[in-house]
């Protein structure tokens, strides 16, 4: 029996993380063998290539490059722990996925959606999220939370007007695909927002 | 003026370092700034990805991240020292380039001709070489070759079925594109190779 996927997105700082554990619990609660990815990471292999993506030293990163990377560490994950978990009927949420990519590297970098697509074809094979969440947060409240933290990765580093075109691109896909990715305003309650993604995900439960 | 793309493909122990240094000298004497690469490789952030797909350690690692993480080194290679060099005037040979991509992910690991151009595409811009050498050997005597080294790496350590896979898949390519790739017999005197390689390179030079 087939389990189910998840998918988390949302620029940084918009609290994909404290929903993530929220729902894992759900899941637990209804009976679920829960798997929480992130990306890029989630694999020796992948986590190496994370370490490569983010390190701030690379400013010399070209965006083809960068988004071969993440789709490298993505078909890591896929193959070897996503697939794998998803087939065993396990509920697997994904801190970032695909998505990320078509909105980071295809709008922001101006690579373009299609040719993203194209090159994470492979990358993700049969494994397209049942549902995504998107929390959506002005860009500048994002980077204003992130930046309370202590070091900023190459990503994080990136200017305002990159970050206002992330947070503009997931809106344009959200409108794209309304029947997978479901749209929340991340500056709602933690509990309303929580309780928001429970009622969507309970009609995906199996009895 | 643009200058010159030159690629030396072949099975490994087949002699193209050597080739690569006889060409370069050659193009040299006739008055050209040389740039010799090598793939997966050539930058910092290639050299980094090239450890990563070369470990020996990582037998787990999956064939379309194989794939993904040789055109991401191959994009950072091309957008960064390639095609600026050509772009200058320079005659640019590399150690592999995409047709090693074709051959080893597409052809012998199965991924399929058409997923690796797709994935390649925008790692490789507009910078297809002007001409291809693909070094011909049998399987068994380039990997007979290879074991008098001390160590071998992840892609050297493949079964003999592999390495047979790559040698035809080379030979294969090389009859769909006779236009650009030039298949020599890589059992013949290093002299006699390098002859025939000027004298297909002769026609490229500018006067």
């Amino acid at each position: 029996m087939r389990g189910i996927f998840i998918t988390m997105e949302g620029p940084d700082g918009a609290g994909k993380t404290t929903q993530i554990n929220l729902l894992s619990e759900y899941l637990k609660e209804k009976g679920y063998e829960v798997l929480v990815t992130r990306e890029p990471g989630g694999t020796v292999i992948s986590e190496a290539i994370r370490a490569l993506l983010l390190d701030p030293a690379h400013t010399e990163m070209k965006p083809e490059t960068e988004m071969l990377l993440y789709a490298s560490a993505r078909a890591q994950l896929v193959h070897e722990v996503i697939g794998p978990a998803i087939e065993s009927g396990k509920a697997v949420i994904s801190d970032r996925f695909v998505d990320s990519s078509v909105v980071y590297q295809g709008i922001a970098r101006g690579l373009g959606i299609d040719t993203v697509y194209a090159v994470n074809k492979p990358a993700i094979g049969d494994y397209q999220p049942d549902v995504t969440f998107l929390l959506d947060l002005p860009a500048e409240t994002g980077i204003a939370r992130k930046k309370e933290q202590a070091e900023l990765d190459r990503m994080e580093r990136e200017t305002i007007e990159f970050h206002k075109k992330v947070a503009e691109g997931y809106r344009t896909l959200a409108e794209r695909d309304p029947g997978r990715i479901f749209k929340v305003d991340a500056t709602l309650p933690i509990e309303v927002i929580c309780d928001m993604m429970k009622s969507r995900v309970s009609g995906l439960l199996r009895r």
